[in-house]
């Protein structure tokens, strides 16, 4: 039988029949299906040809089992800790270990240096307790400068107690080249590596974020097999449940077509909102873009938008209802959160509040989602909605392989390169001639 | 002498001489002194008038001792503060909090139910220990359905618990009227009081933000200074130097005029992030609007962005300088953070950062921050930056008040009403309704 997803993606929203002119009309979406085919047929082809390589990732049971034989006996031995890597080798750790991580904070402490920013060098330097501290380095270039300059510190103090950098400090690297590999090398420190053709918005589910995660306690395994079924629906689904592509095409044809300009991501539920933010750095660095492949000049991408349901109700909700019309809002919504919590005996009354008795926790979330997407169509303002059938780790994993999909779909109907990031390079040059480098 | 601010607005990337037409040109530059002058003679002819409630705040003495006499007993006593509230009820804390707090996580642990999230609930329940956590629950309506439902959600477990509610659960709301108030009453909880006038997303030097950031060991009253200082200046600086003015104006023209239809706020500082969140509320609440004053059609309002440096240029620069030239970037810089960080010994020449060696680490930061401005100005993409001479409670104070201004001069500039929020009521009309309330 062939594999399809547990995600589904509702465009009801995103037609004109619901939202006028700013939606998409009937034919476009008989259109759709064939479209899909087609985008699927390219991403085949190339990914035969040695592109799309994070999509050989949840099938390398090898390098999982390096993660978790890496992990194993550190775990227990620590009570923090801090990843010193930025971009993609902090955000994808953090829509892990936010999304999945215990309740009520138990287990290891983590945290991420992600900046050079002093004072939170000092902040989490005063937190943790060098003896109980493991450190993990990330960069796939192993020249980050950020990493590097936190590296140093972090090893600095180290070395000033007379800790043995091997013990305390692990490295996720390039497997055979850059400045980082060449001193884990040097220092005996165990390295695990990420592999040259996946970059790092599309790291997540190397050793870049499943080594932490793993420290963390998650669970990688189930992960990656909900990872695994996404590759395998993203080949196999009808095209109907193809999400990705789905909205890959619908976000980019939204966003030429219709102006919307900014893709809002709002998952009604606080554990997703890092997720927002490793999505903000996946569409925003694949998609913007001043180059087609063929390199003709264009002003490619779409600004992704971090909100959080229920509470950007309170925030933002207000300018996406009544100022410009230039968003397509996707929103997440968790069907069956475990545990989820009733409601139980209040004064619901007393607040206006009648209606909640009886009712459990997610039912008024959900309803809050279905009121938002409602009110944003009474406006004219078109949305779609992904709805999870859980918050596992499974599920989880395919949401972030789907999301990925997503955006390789985006990037071919923007006709750009998703995996280069050309510009980032021009800001640096300039700070480190300021400096005198 | 005439107050004036300690923080400036460097308004160089933002002219025509540096991003071409992308930019505003000199003789807009004249006039803007000129119109400067005339907003503020409107804000003080209608703060007289009884509008703009917010300026009063930094000079209510009184209400800063209440916050101060109302905390002083409570510390010592807790472990985990626990505020229920959600946007303008939180938001304002956050900012106070992740600036401020004392390094290395000492003292009290600060928790926010912000959400209506079962797996938020369940986190922070499973966090605290009921006995050595004292909450305190804020809506200025006093019937905010999150902030409600997360308020019988715990005062059912401390009654299960046999706790009393007067000695775990503190209350901000109106001082008249409301439910929660109501409720307050009834249960002799001790209740802080949101002037009638000030709105959610102003309320940040109110008791909302002020209580528990006084309960959590930050230092309001110097806080305040800094707030009281700007509010001087509002009035006497001289109108060159009158950043929040500036700010608000550059920001809309630049709107309007030059399709700058995000304005990404780009603090150089991790500690700034949670500002970045709170300005995302009070510029999109206040600017998002589809009336102006006179009724007239319009869709006013500019997407607040929010990104931190450096961490971001990992994230987002690549969007912001190749992408839609759609932006106007509004830096901040923290020129003396305490403690800053000198640079260590360390293998640096390996990692080709050789450069670094005998600098701070807030000079790389800085240097981060004007080569990404210069890069952004080089693709013709306007920017501005805020300099901050440190990180201070004082300055925090400055920032926020000023923060609020500019968005009350670019309230002007739309010609809509900052301070009303009219759509984000259909939302929550039709998720009750899907509730059956």
């Amino acid at each position: 039988m062939s594999q399809s997803y547990s995600i589904s993606l509702d465009l009801a929203h995103a037609t004109a029949e619901r939202v006028g002119s700013h939606g998409l009309d009937a034919a476009y979406f008989e259109n759709l299906s064939h479209r899909v085919r087609g985008f699927r047929a390219r991403l085949n082809l190339e990914r035969g040809q040695g592109r799309h390589s994070y999509l050989a990732l949840p099938h390398d049971q090898d390098a999982l089992e390096t993660v978790l034989r890496s992990a194993a006996p550190r775990m227990g031995h620590f009570d923090d800790l801090v990843v010193l890597g930025i971009g993609g080798s902090s955000l994808g750790l953090w829509a892990l270990y936010r999304a999945l991580s215990p309740l009520g904070g138990a287990g290891v402490c983590v945290h991420v240096v992600d900046n050079t920013d002093p004072l939170l060098f000092a902040d989490i330097a005063g937190r943790v307790s060098l003896k109980r501290t493991l450190f993990v380095a990330v960069s796939k270039s192993g020249s980050t400068l950020e990493t590097v300059l936190a590296l140093g510190f972090f090893a600095g103090k180290l070395r000033a107690a007379q800790l043995k950098l091997a013990d305390h400090l692990m490295v996720v690297t390039d497997p055979e080249k850059g400045p980082l590999k060449k001193f884990a090398d040097e220092h005996e420190l165990e390295t695990l590596s990420i592999p040259p053709g996946v970059g790092g918005r599309f790291s997540v589910l190397t050793a870049a974020g499943l080594l932490p995660a793993a420290l963390a306690g998650l669970d990688i395994g189930t992960l990656m097999e909900g990872a695994e079924q996404a590759e395998r629906a993203c080949r196999e689904c009808a095209l109907e449940q193809d999400w990705p592509a789905r909205l890959g095409l619908v976000a980019t044809d939204l966003c030429r077509d219709k102006g919307k300009r900014g893709l809002v991501f709002m998952p009604y539920s606080s554990r997703l909102a890092a997720v927002a933010d490793w999505l903000v750095q996946l569409w925003d660095e694949s998609l913007g873009k001043s180059r087609r492949l063929d390199q003709t000049a264009v002003e490619a991408g779409q600004t992704a938008i971090r909100a959080v349901g229920a509470t950007d109700q309170h925030a933002q909700l207000q300018l996406f209802l009544e100022g410009p019309n230039d968003k397509f809002t996707l929103f997440a919504r968790v069907e069956r959160p475990e545990p989820d919590l009733p409601l139980g005996d209040f004064e619901w009354g007393a607040f206006d509040a009648e209606f909640v008795r009886g009712k459990t926790l997610s039912q008024v979330l959900n309803a809050q989602q279905r009121g938002t997407a409602q009110a944003l169509a009474e406006r004219q303002r078109p949305s779609a909605a992904l709805s999870l059938p859980t918050l596992s780790p499974r599920v989880l994993g395919e949401l972030l392989l789907g999301l990925e999909l997503a955006t390789t779909y985006a990037g071919f109907a923007w006709a750009v390169d998703a995996y280069d990031q050309p510009a980032v390079e021009l800001g640096k040059r300039i700070s480190r001639r300021i400096l005198g480098g």
